[in-house]
C-alpha cells in the first residue's frame, strides 16, 4: 500500500493549495484606502506582534518538554513528532491569523461597495482558509509520521508525540487568545461604553484595536487550535487502538490491523475533499440568504462524507458496523451543535432576558440555571454515540466515531471562524466610518456568525470529548498491552483518588482563568482611562489614541497569565503517573473528563445564552438599551464573556493535554 | 454478645433522655409575652404546618415506594426496614424543629434579661436537642434493625432499606425546606427591603414571618436529615463491607467478621458520649466567649473520641490499622470545615467586596472562581482519607473512616443548628422591638453562628462524600458478591456512559432547584406586593399583615417543586440499573460522585464568601450600605442564597440517595 500511503498527504497539500487559491481570491477584493486601511493594518500588525511574542514562549516552552522527551525513555522519534505536531500547529494559526486579518477590512470594502453577497464570500474564504489549513496541515504531518513510522504497530506509538505537540500549542493559544479577547473586550467596553459613553468600536477608544485584535486571537486561533488537536487527536487514537487490537476483534471487523490503523487517515482525507465540495456550495449560494448558503455548505458536506464513507469501507471489504460508527458520529456531532443553538438562541434567551426585569442577579441565576440544564441532552448524545458505535465495534468504535465527527472539520471550522472576521469587519467598518448601510450589512453577517459560532462550539466540545475518550481508551489499551493485569476498577481506590484529583482541575483550570480574564482587564482599564485623562482632544476627536499600548498591555498581560494553566495541565498527569501510577492516572482522566465535558457545555451556553439576551434587550426589546432591564443583562454579557471565550473553551483542550501526555508518556509507566 | 448488642439502643434511648432533658431546661426559660410571644408563635406554627404539609406528601411517596419493594424481590424486611427509616429521619427532623422553634424565642427573651452567657446556652441547647436527636435516632432505629437481621451476614442486607428509607425523607426535606427559605428569604427582602424601603425582620413586611419559618425549615430540619443519612449511611455501608469481607482480610484486620459489622456502630455510641460530653464542656465555657465555647466543645468531643476509639479498638483486639483509618477520617473532617471556613471568611470575602467596587459583574466573576478554586483542598482531602484509610485496611478501612467523621455529629449538628435559632432569636426580637441592646447580643450570636454554619456545610459535604463512597464501595461489593466476575472498568463502554450519564444530574438537579427558588420567589414576591397595596394602612404600621398567607404561598411552592427533583434521585438508579445493568449503574455512581462533591463546594463557598462580602460592606467598609458597591454584592449575595441554601446542600443528598437506592437494589440485578 506505498502508494495509497502517500494519498494523506497528497490530501494535505491539495487542501493548502485550495486555501492559497482562496487567499489569492481574498486579495482580489479591494483592502481599503487611507483610514480603512490603516485601521486594518493596526489590527493585522497587532495580532501578528500578538502571535509572534506568544510563539517565543511557546518556542522556550518546547525546547524544555523536547529536552524531557529526548533525556526519557521515549527517544528521538517522539521528540520529532513532538516538534512536528507543534509546529504544523502553530504554522496553521499562523496562516488562519494572517489570511483573517486580510479578510476582514475587504469584508468591509465588500459589503459597502459590492453588497451582502460579495461580503458574504469574502469573509466565508476568509474563514475558510482556516477551516482548510487546519485540515490540510493535520493529514501532511500525520500522513508524513504515517508513512515513516506508521507502517509499523511497533513503532506507531511515536505519532503520539505528534498529539502531544499539537495539544500544548493549542492550550497556549488557546488560554492565550482566550484571556487577550475578553480582556480587551471587558475593558474597553466598560471604560468606553460606560465610563465615557461613546459606542462600540468608536476610534476615540484606545481599546478598540485590541478588542479587534482580540478576536481574530482568540476566536481565529484559540478556536483554529482547538479543533486541530481534537481533530488530530480522534486520528491518532484511531490508530493507536487499531495498532493493540487483538486478532479476535480483527477478525470480527472482517480488516487487518493495516486497514483499520490505515482507515482514519483516509476517511480525513475524504473529509477534506467533501469539505472543499462545501466550500464551494456555499460559494455558489452566496446569492440567496447567507443562513440558506451556510447551511446547504454544512449539510451538503455531511452526507456526502457519509456516503463517501459507507462506499470506501464497503470497497475495503471493512465490516460495515464500523460505517455505523461512523455514521453515529456525523450525526451526533450535528445533534450537540442543534442544541446548543437552541439553548443559546432559542426560548431561553427570551426566559434570561425577562429575568432582566427584576435585575442583575435573577439575570445571573437563569442563565447558569439554562447552562446547567444545557448539559443534558449533548451528554445523553455523547452516551448514546458510546454505547451505539463501541457495540457496533468495540473501542475502536468509539474512536472512529470522533473520526466521522471531526472529518468534515474544513467546513466546519470555516463557517466558525466566518464569525469574527465579519465581527472585525462590522468594526473597521464603524471606526472607519463607512456609513449606516455598510454596517447594516456587517451586522446581519455578525449576527448569522454568532449563531454559527455557536453551533461550532457545541461541535467543538463534542468532538474535545470524543476525541480525548478516544485518546484515553488508546491510553488504557496500551498500559494493558505492556502489563496484562492491568484494570481501572472504579472500586480500586488508586482509581477511584485518581478521579476526585481529575475533577480538581477543571473546576481550578476555571478559576484560574476567569481571574486571569478580571485581573487583566483591570490593567486594560487603567490604561484606557490614563489615555482618556492624559491625551488632549482624545475624546474631542481630534487627536488619536495610542492604539499600540493597549495592544501591548492585552499581549502581555495573557501572555503571563497563560503559563500556569498550561503548566498545571501539561504536567499534572506526568507527576500522578509517575507518583502514584498508571491506576491513579487513569482515573484521573476519566474524573477529568467528565468534568471538562459538563463544565464546557454549562459555560459555552450560560455565556452565549446570557449574550444573546443582551442583544436582544439591545434590539429595543423589554425596555431597550438603556433601560434597567438593558443594565442587568450587560452584567449577564460581562460574566459570560470569560465564560464562554475563555474558561470554557480552555476545558476541551484541557482534557484533550491530559489526555495525549498520558498516551505520549504510557510507556513509561509500565 | 447478645448484651452488647443491646448497647447502641441503650445509647440512643439515653441520648434522647439526654434531648428531653435539654428541651425541659429550655423550657425554663421564659417564652416572652405579648407580642414576643405572638410573633414565636405564628413562627412555631408556620414550621409546624409546612412539616405536616411536607410529611403528607412524604407519606404518599413513601407508600408507593413501600409498594414497589413489597412487590419486588426484596421483601417485607426491607420494607420495615425503609418504613423504619423513613419514620426515625422524619422524626428527628420534627422534634428538632419543634424544639428549635422553642428556643429562638427563649433565646431573644435571655438576650434582653439575662445576657450573652445565658442566650448563648439557651440557643446552644436549641441546637443540641437536634444534635443528640438525629444521633439518637440513629443509633435506637440502627440498634434495633442491626438486633434482629444484622447478626446475620446472610440477613445484613435488609437493613440498606433503613437508609433508603432515611435519605428519601432527607432529599426531600432538603429540597423543600431549600426551596421554602430561600423564596421567602428572597421575597422578603426584595420587596421589603428594596422596594418598600423598611428594614429586615420589620413587621410591616408580610413575608418575615416566612422568612424565620424558613430558617428553621431549611437550616434546621433540612440540615439535620441531611447530616442524618449521612450519619446512617456510613454506618450501614460499613456493616455492608464487612458482611461481604473475604477471609483473608478478615485475617489481616486480626478481627471477626462479627467485630467489624458492629464495630460502626459502637463507635457511633461512644461518639454521642463524647458528643454529650461537649454539650457539657460548651455549658461550662458559656461565661467566656461564645466562641472559644463553642470550639472547646467541638474539639474536645473529637480529640475524646480518637482516644476511646483507640482504647476500644485495642480492647476488641482489632488492629490498630483500622483505628488509623478512625483518625483519618476525623481529622480530614476538621480539616475541610476548617478550609472552608477560610474561603467564606478570610482574604477571599475582603477581594470579593473589592470587586463589588467595579460592579456586580465583577462580583460574580470573583465568587464563581473563589468557589471553584475552594475545591481543591477539600478534595485533596478526600483523596488523601482514601488512599490512607484503604492502605490501612481496605474498603472498609474508607467506610470506617466515614464513621469517624460523623460519630460525634451529635455536637457538630448541635453547633450547626444553633445558628438558625440565634438568627430567629435576632428575627424575634427586630420584629417584637425588644430594643438595640438585645439586638446586638443575638447579632453577635447569629454572626458567630454563620461561620459555625460554614464549617458545618464544609463537614457536611465531606462527610456526605465519604458515606456515598462507602455506599457505593458496598454496592460493588454487593454485586461482585453475587457474580464473580463483576468488574467496573473505566474503559467498559457501559461504565464510561455511565459516568457521563452520573455526571448529568448533579448540573441538572442543580438547575432545577434554582430555578424553583426564582419561581417561588415570584410568587412570594407578588403576595407581598399585594398586600402593601391591598392591606389600608400597613406600610403606616396600623394594620397588621396577612402573614398565613405568605407562609402558605412558600410552603406550597415549595412542596409543589420539589416533587421533581426527588422522583429523579431515587428512580434514577432503578431505571439505569434495570434498563442498563449494574455495570452502567456503576459507573453512574462514580460520576455523580465527583459531580456532586465539587458543585456542592463550589457553590456552597461561592455562596458563603458573596454572603459575607455583603456583610462585610454592611458594617461599613468600601462606601458601607447604600452604596454602589453594595448594591453590587447584594446581587452576589442573592444569587448565593440558592447556591448555598437549596441546590449545594442538595447534592450531598442527591449522591447519597443514588448510592443507597442502588445498594438496596443490587441483589435485583444481578
Amino acid at each position: 500500500m506505498s502508494l495509497s500511503a502517500l494519498f494523506p498527504m497528497f490530501l494535505g497539500v491539495f487542501g493548502l493549495g485550495g486555501a492559497f487559491y482562496l487567499y489569492k481570491e481574498v486579495k482580489k477584493y479591494p483592502g481599503g484606502e487611507d483610514k480603512i486601511a490603516r485601521i486594518a493594518e493596526q489590527i493585522h500588525l497587532g495580532a501578528m506582534v500578538f502571535m509572534r511574542r506568544e510563539y517565543k514562549i511557546l518556542g522556550i516552552f518546547c525546547a524544555v518538554v523536547l529536552f524531557l522527551i529526548l533525556i526519557s525513555d521515549l527517544g528521538w522519534k517522539t521528540a520529532l513528532s513532538f516538534l512536528i505536531g507543534a509546529f504544523t500547529s502553530a504554522l496553521a494559526g499562523y496562516i488562519g491569523m494572517y489570511t483573517a486579518t486580510q479578510a476582514n477590512v475587504r469584508t468591509a470594502v465588500a459589503a459597502s461597495t459590492e453588497g451582502v453577497s460579495s461580503a458574504l464570500t469574502v469573509a466565508f474564504f476568509g474563514g475558510s482558509i482556516m477551516g482548510l489549513t487546519v485540515a490540510s496541515m493535520g493529514l501532511l504531518g500525520l500522513g508524513f509520521l504515517y508513512l515513516i513510522f506508521g507502517g509499523n504497530p511497533e513503532t506507531a506509538h511515536v505519532i503520539h508525540g505528534f498529539g502531544m505537540g499539537a495539544s500544548s500549542v493549542a492550550l497556549f493559544s488557546r488560554v492565550g487568545g482566550g484571556i487577550f479577547t475578553k480582556s480587551a473586550d471587558v475593558g474597553a467596553d466598560l471604560v468606553g461604553k460606560i465610563e465615557a459613553g461613546i459606542p462600540e468600536d468608536d476610534p476615540r477608544n484606545p481599546g478598540v484595536i485590541a478588542d479587534n485584535v482580540g478576536d481574530n486571537v482568540g476566536d481565529v486561533a484559540g478556536m483554529g487550535s482547538d479543533i486541530f488537536e481534537s481533530y488530530c487527536g480522534s486520528i491518532i487514537a484511531t490508530i493507536a487502538l487499531a495498532s493493540t487490537m487483538a486478532a479476535t476483534t480483527l477478525t470480527q471487523l472482517n480488516a487487518s490491523q493495516d486497514q483499520l490503523m490505515f482507515l482514519p487517515l483516509v476517511l480525513a482525507s475524504f473529509g477534506l475533499i467533501c469539505s472543499m465540495i462545501g466550500i464551494f456550495i456555499v460559494k455558489q449560494s452566496a446569492n440567496k440568504s447567507p443562513e440558506v448558503a451556510l447551511r446547504a455548505g454544512t449539510i451538503g458536506s455531511s452526507v456526502l462524507f457519509i456516503f463517501i464513507a459507507l462506499l470506501l469501507i464497503a470497497v475495503m471489504g471493512i465490516s460495515l458496523k464500523v460505517w455505523g460508527s461512523v455514521l453515529v458520529g456525523a450525526v451526533g456531532g450535528i445533534i450537540i451543535g442543534l442544541v446548543t443553538e437552541y439553548y443559546t438562541s432559542g426560548a431561553p434567551v427570551l426566559k434570561v432576558a425577562k429575568a432582566g426585569e427584576t435585575g442583575p442577579a435573577t439575570v445571573m441565576i437563569a442563565g447558569l440555571s439554562v447552562g446547567m440544564q444545557s448539559v443534558v441532552i449533548p451528554v445523553l448524545t455523547i452516551c448514546g454515540i458510546i454505547l451505539i458505535s463501541s457495540n457496533l465495534s468495540g473501542l475502536y468504535g468509539v474512536a472512529i466515531s470522533a473520526v466521522g465527527m471531526l472529518a468534515t472539520v474544513g467546513i466546519t471550522m470555516a463557517i466558525d471562524a466566518y464569525g469574527p472576521v465579519a465581527d472585525n469587519a462590522g468594526g473597521i467598518a464603524e471606526m472607519g466610518g463607512m456609513g449606516k448601510e455598510t454596517r447594516e450589512i456587517t451586522d446581519s453577517l455578525d449576527e448569522l456568525g454568532n449563531t454559527t459560532a455557536a453551533i461550532g462550539k457545541g461541535f467543538a466540545i463534542g468532538a474535545a470529548a470524543l476525541a480525548a475518550l478516544a485518546i484515553i481508551s488508546a491510553f488504557i489499551e496500551t498500559i494493558s498491552h505492556h502489563q496484562q493485569d492491568f484494570s481501572l476498577q472504579i472500586n480500586d481506590p488508586l482509581v477511584l483518588a485518581g478521579m476526585f484529583l481529575g475533577g480538581i482541575f477543571p473546576f481550578l483550570i476555571s478559576a484560574i482563568t476567569m481571574n486571569a480574564v478580571g485581573e487583566a482587564a483591570f490593567d486594560m482599564i487603567k490604561e484606557i482611562r490614563r489615555q482618556f485623562r492624559d491625551i488632549p482632544g482624545l475624546l474631542e476627536g481630534t487627536a488619536e489614541p495610542d492604539t499600540e499600548r493597549c495592544v501591548d498591555i492585552a499581549t502581555t498581560a495573557a501572555l503571563k497569565r497563560m503559563v500556569l494553566p498550561g503548566i498545571l495541565a501539561v504536567f499534572s498527569p506526568v507527576v500522578v503517573g509517575f507518583l502514584l501510577g498508571p491506576e491513579a492516572l487513569g482515573g484521573m482522566l476519566g474524573g477529568a473528563l467528565i468534568c471538562c465535558v459538563l463544565l464546557a457545555l454549562t459555560m459555552a451556553n450560560a455565556g452565549g445564552v446570557w449574550d444573546n439576551a443582551k442583544k436582544h434587550v439591545e434590539k429595543g426589546n423589554l425596555g431597550g438599551k438603556g433601560s434597567e432591564t438593558h443594565k442587568a443583562v450587560v452584567v449577564g454579557d460581562t460574566v459570560g464573556d470569560p465564560f464562554k471565550d475563555t474558561s470554557g473553551p480552555a476545558m476541551n483542550i484541557l482534557i484533550n493535554v491530559m489526555a495525549i501526555v498520558s498516551l505520549v508518556i504510557a510507556p513509561l509507566l509500565v
